[in-house]
């Protein structure tokens, strides 16, 4: 048995890391800390939990993390940079679901996330954990930043198009829609459900934190710079994420054969049949990226719809699929629940 | 391994069977009918189940239900009683999802039904599949009556003190809330999003076609008529029942302690501690039942809140517990999954 | 012109107070005061109000609350019980929307909102603002204590039954469904989108603060005591209250025709014919309570459905008709929005 | 006092046309037909409208529609072009809310619609009806075609760009998202609140409806042809189009100047300040459109983001709006509800 702890267990990324180990038989939780919720049952705060899942959350001062195989943050940004060092260096392997070790560039990082980073050294050493593009890194790192839920639908969207070199580059745009669990679980007012449900609305257009980590990511998997135009929106549901990508075409292919091709032996990637509209609650509760890729009336733009569940292949199953691999399990413990429809 | 089929698979109820069925260990489905839809891949219809269910819609005529160890209804009232008969004379095992078998008596059967009985013999021999309460007739049943999803929750909420004989008989009311699942998947403007969404309402005070399953079954467990006050209601969620049981108190006791012990041994009845609120979504997915008791202000009635996920413990959940009860498998096996929250 | 001041406008009650009365022909807003957001103009946090409202919000220290003809508090209990006499003592009219004038006893009113009462004196001079009952009392009224949400649909519902004497007093029971907009615009967890939406639950069952104005309000119209079961719900929609009401029978009547002609002349209350089931929707942002009454099976209970929306007539509307009342305007004025359906 | 008659009231544009005329005070309702609901109460299939609207559906056959003033069509397409042209030459102007004299070139419309067209004549005399654009046309316009909902909202969003000749017209992108209540009431499955809530997904990517709409919209605004990709998308909320458009900047300007000084007049257009993020529901239940302009990160894209209620600006508020400029009303008459918030 691999022996985890949690740091920060009472967000929904943390819940749901939760829901899911629980039915993952390779791993045992061992410790799950919270600083505000300390000598809480855990299933008293969630009682979907109840009678599967006996542990309190423990202050993290006093958790013995050390001991632990491995440790996921589940916390807000700016926590693992700071607590995942001392871990590292006694050996325990971490993966990170916040945004601490995604960002390569660390002037970047702390410009969008508004603080000084705290551990530069191991920004360099972070493997970013995108399974199907960084599978053969993820195996041997000791730090995975986990991706966000935007940039993994987003990347997987784009991927088989730009590795390909079959659209331009300098103006991709990524409309994406997030369910209102994307927020966190934080008491703020526009997260009401009498603010975000019967309503719609786009927000940070001027500049989302998702930004960087998804130009990073398609430069990489392009080999070049990529002028992206990413506009986030809320859209009353709790859970999902819908991607709408669009790219002109530089060079016509078989798009639907390219896709099919590039996640033929993917495990958690689910081309759709050509003509198809995945909706976000076919990946719903479920570690699956579902995808179809048009070309409306055969013009010259590609359109991908990609769908995600953002708390499941966006956040808590990637991670679990990330230590998988890292601790050579079969990837999909623990991540073969079905999508939950109706 | 146990072979099944379902009979009428295109509804709410059939894809929630698949989706239990397809994570469950113990049984293959082999058969699955649909009229309407004979030839079309089951995953093509529901593609939450792409990649994991490889079936196709077969046409009731052709389809080799006989073959099977056990078959599900998932059908409209009316079907089971034409069709059923037939596999049970050929030993095939039987579990009716809909109304046909759930009233001892005939003739109120047709009033609240609207048609004659095609199979009065296998009324009388059908077994409520109640597990809390007919565990032992379940397993050596040919023929299993699946309870509504009301009169699931109604009994489990009223069962400890109707067997206990704590409260007046003669004035129960239960006034309980279903999502809008409940009215299964047929193309009917009420069910329309725009009509159900941000909206509720009571239907069917005068009389719904679950009053008499219900008084029955509380008959049964109380030793005589009850007198039931019954009003059904429609809120803006997809899954989930929630009831809230009104009695008078006769002889006042420790009512939590009166739960705790009455379902001690239940894998799929959870009790709360003093003073909850158990909430739909803590059971969302799942198959179990949720509830707490309360005497509020100390006064002469006892308030009971019992909560399930209409799909399973009220409708595909409880059918799979009845399959294992039937064929001696583990109570709980393809029934493992934690609710989904958020 | 009358001129109105609103101290507190910044919650749910507060906006849609700002939109009826900017849609009232009568009226002039002259102030509006809020400590936290002084300075901001109220469309800026509004957008729905931009163009037709150029007030910014006031500190409540500056604005002149005094200069007007009636001055709403639409602020957290406790506020106006300190603010208000001074008002009064001016000579301003007082219509309070919170709970702070509505319990005559003032010792349960403490128990309940766990504070001292900062002025009992005016406490007995307030007049309970339900027009259906307290219109005569309401023209001459200096204070007026605007019902809850929860009690005026409770109160509108048992009404016609109570004053006929034809219901067992003892055991009242009251299921009451709210939207989630009750808990007003308040930055906490439990109110959030992902724990509200595809949910449902009850709370407070032990006891709700709502119980005791619902109690004296039932009393007084009964002309004694009553034995009353209240159990509010959390529904996931945004704006309503249905309440589901249920009594035993002392005496049968025609209770369609009690309720028809009970309410025949009241503007805002309509009785819908036999066998009907009014739904939230039917009244969302509109100024009206709808009601049906049945008997199911023909047996000694009497179920009655009354539905408001919480925002207008279990509040904000409530007010600007008692506004009405008070200042001699036609009731309607300004109340004659058709409710918005879909 | 105008007499108007409505062919098709059934649907959730003719509830919403009633809403509003029955609040304007300058039209009176004489005649509202329904094939299907002949002789029903009008409020009793939309209790909203209980007690304002005394009107029974009538037989098309039998109603006397020659001798109004003005006659809407709330009809699926296909019924204006053939019922209006009788009532055209009897001196009647109409208003056509459906599709049917949108599109000038009527093989085109042939082709998207899938039917011959019955009045190609008319279609050559019909005006298009988008106050903003065609106010002076519609004026004495005899025959109304009243812009869909996705095209109103894309247009007034793409308008002033396009007027001044500030992007590129070759790769103009659409994204829009719609509430259900665009799909209209009828019973389909997609459409059914199982089906659709908690739920997002794009629709029609090959090719809608509206495409050829908005490209002719499009292209007589920019005064030359238009490349357009338009993809629109089902969002689980009642009311509401949001539309987030994006162009790549020809020739940099004030882009917030521009629309301000463009909308300026116009009384239901509001264009918001810089930074801003409309939401529907800031417009929900009101004929207004809102819109913000964002050129994130300076870069050389312009994202504009638009949002109307699609029952209201987007159908049936728009169709009052170019009743009150063809009568010479004051072009508000009936049209100044402000938005339900929240």
């Amino acid at each position: 048995m691999i022996t985890v702890g949690i740091v920060g267990g009472t967000g929904y990324t943390g819940v749901e890391l939760l829901r899911l180990l629980a039915q993952h038989t390779e791993v045992q939780i061992v410790a799950i800390t919270s600083r505000g919720d300390a000598g809480t049952a855990v299933a008293s705060m969630f009682p979907s939990l109840r009678g599967r899942l006996k542990l309190k959350f423990e202050d993290p001062a006093s958790a013995n993390l050390r001991a632990c195989d491995v440790v996921f943050f589940a916390t807000p940004n700016g926590i693992a940079m700071e607590q995942a060092p001392a871990l590292l260096a006694a050996g325990v392997r971490v993966i990170d679901l916040a945004a601490d070790f995604r960002i390569s560039n660390v002037a970047e990082w702390s410009q969008w996330y508004g603080m000084q980073h705290a551990s530069p050294e191991w920004v360099a050493k972070a493997v970013y954990g995108l399974p199907e593009y960084d599978r053969a890194a993820i195996r041997n790192a000791h730090l995975v930043a986990n991706p966000g839920c935007y940039p993994t639908a987003v990347q997987l969207g784009f991927m088989p198009l730009l590795e390909a070199g079959l659209v331009e580059l300098d103006h991709l745009v990524a409309d994406v829609k997030s369910g209102v669990s994307g927020a966190g679980r934080k008491a703020e007012i526009p997260a009401l459900f009498s603010e975000a449900a019967d309503n719609f609305k786009a927000y940070a257009v001027p500049g989302h934190r998702h930004l960087p980590e998804i130009r990073q990511g398609l430069s990489r998997i392009a080999g070049g710079p990529v002028g992206l135009t990413f506009v986030p929106h809320l859209t009353p549901m709790i859970r999902g994420i819908h991607a709408t990508l669009y790219a002109r075409i530089k060079r016509a292919a078989d798009f639907q054969a390219l896709f099919e091709e590039r996640y033929r032996r993917e495990p958690f990637v689910d081309v759709l049949p050509p003509g198809s509209h995945p909706d976000t609650r076919s990946v719903r509760a479920a570690n699956i990226c579902r995808i179809a890729v048009h070309r409306p009336q055969g013009g010259d733009v590609v359109v991908v719809l990609a769908v995600i569940d953002n708390l499941v292949k966006g956040a808590a199953g990637q991670a679990v699929q990330n230590l998988n691999i890292m601790f050579g399990l079969p990837e999909g413990e623990g991540l073969r629940q079905l999508a939950v429809l109706p």
